[in-house]
C-alpha cells in the first residue's frame, strides 16, 4: 500500500462507508480526513479543487490524482493490494462481482437514494449529487417505494439460491448489497416476514470479522442488522 | 479467447453496441446471436431464461453462465483476453479508467436514455428497463435536457485538457464516452458551436481502424461522427 494516500470521507455518508468497509475487509488503514457535509464543506473551494463534482468519498494518490467514485477507488485498491480479494480472481468470477455489484447498486440504493433526494426538505434543489442543481421530482419519491419492494423480491429470491450475492464467495458486491439493503430498510420499512433470505443474509454477513472490527471501533452506521 | 462463448445482442442496441465496439477495438469476433427487440423477443420465455432481466446484450460462458451489464461483459473479456488493454494498465489507469466510463455512463448515457425513455410512446410503461414495468414521468424529459446540456458542457471542458477522456490514453472509457455524446446528439440535437473540443474528439476517435473496420463490415449504428 503506498503510503501517501489519503481518503477524504465523511463518517455517516453510505458512499464513505462502502469504501471504508472494503478498507475493514482488506485489514488496511488510510489516514482519513473527514468533510462536513451538514456544513456544506464539500461544496467549499477547498474541497471542489479536490474533487469538483463535490461528492464524497475521494482517494487522493501519492502524485496528487483525485480519484472519484466508489468503484474506481475500489478498483485502485483491489490492483494496489492484491491480498483478500474483494472484486474476484477468475474472469468469470471478476464479471459475476461486477454484474451483481451493479444490480445491487443501480437497482438498490440508486433506487432508494433517488426517493430519499427528492423527499428530503433539505435536499430541495438538490435531487441529484453532484455540481449541478436539479429540482425535485415528487413522483419519484412514489415510484422509488415501488422500486424498493421489486428490489428485495427479487433479490430475496435470488439469495434463496446462494450464500453471497455473487455466488459461493463474498466479495465487494456482498459490501455493495448490504448496505443498499440497510439503507433501504431504514428509509422505506418493509416488512421483513416477507424475504427471510435476505434477513438470513444480513445476519450472516454481520457476523463477518471486519464487520465486527468496525461495530467495536464505533464506526458510525456501520450496523447492517435490520432490527 | 475460450471457444464457447456466445454473444446475445441486438444491431442497434446502444449497450450491444459498446460490447462490440470492445470486440472489434481487440480485434477478437465472437458467434452473435441477434435477439430482436421490435418483436419483443426479450421478453420471451427463451430469453427470459438466458437473461430474466430481458435485455441485451447477455454473454454465455462455455459453462453456461449468463453475463449481463456491459461492465461486467466488458471485464470478462479484458480479463479472458489481455492483449490490447481497454480497462488501463497500472493501478491508477484502472481507477481512472472506471471513473470516467462511469461519468459518461451514468452522467450521459442514463441522462439522454432517461429522456428517451420517458418520452417514447412505444416505452409506455416501460420507463425503466428490466423485469419491472414503471410508468412515464413527463417531467423526466425536461430534465434529461437539462442534464445533457450540462454534461456537454462539462465533458467539452474536460475535453480541452487531456486527448482521451480519462487521460493520454483510448480506453473502453471512450467507447462510453463516444456512444453517449452520439447517442445524445441523435435524441437531442444540441449546438456543436459550443462544444468545439467535443466535436474534434469524436473526429478523432473515429480514425480509429477500430471503428473504421465496424463501420467496413456496415455495423449499424456504428457511426461516431456528429454530421
Amino acid at each position: 500500500m503506498p503510503e501517501a494516500l489519503k481518503l477524504y470521507h465523511a463518517p455517516a455518508s453510505p458512499n464513505s462507508r462502502r469504501v471504508r468497509m472494503f478498507l475493514a475487509e482488506k485489514d488496511i488503514s488510510l489516514p482519513l480526513v473527514s468533510i462536513d457535509l451538514a456544513a456544506g464543506e464539500q461544496h467549499g473551494d477547498a474541497y471542489r479543487a479536490i474533487n469538483p463534482r463535490r461528492v464524497v468519498p475521494t482517494l487522493v494518490l501519492e502524485d496528487g490524482t483525485a480519484i472519484g467514485e466508489v468503484l474506481a477507488i475500489w478498483r485502485y485498491l483491489e490492483e494496489a493490494c492484491p491480498a483478500t480479494p474483494l472484486l474476484g480472481t477468475t474472469p468469470k468470477d471478476k464479471a459475476l462481482v461486477t454484474m451483481w455489484e451493479r444490480r445491487a447498486e443501480l437497482d438498490g440504493f440508486a433506487a432508494v437514494m433517488e426517493g430519499v433526494r427528492n423527499a428530503a426538505p433539505r435536499l430541495a434543489g438538490r435531487a441529484i449529487a453532484g455540481p449541478h442543481d436539479y429540482a425535485q421530482i415528487p413522483e419519484l419519491v412514489e415510484r422509488s417505494k415501488r422500486r424498493v419492494a421489486n428490489f428485495y423480491s427479487d433479490m430475496d429470491a435470488r439469495l434463496a439460491e446462494v450464500p453471497c450475492i455473487a455466488g459461493e464467495n463474498f466479495s465487494a458486491a456482498d459490501i455493495m448489497m448490504g448496505f443498499s439493503l440497510t439503507t433501504m430498510r431504514y428509509f422505506l420499512p418493509y416488512d421483513l416476514a416477507r424475504c427471510p433470505n435476505i434477513v438470513s443474509y444480513l445476519a450472516r454477513i454481520s457476523r463477518r470479522p471486519a464487520y465486527r472490527r468496525a461495530m467495536e471501533k464505533g464506526d458510525p452506521g456501520m450496523t447492517l442488522l435490520l432490527t
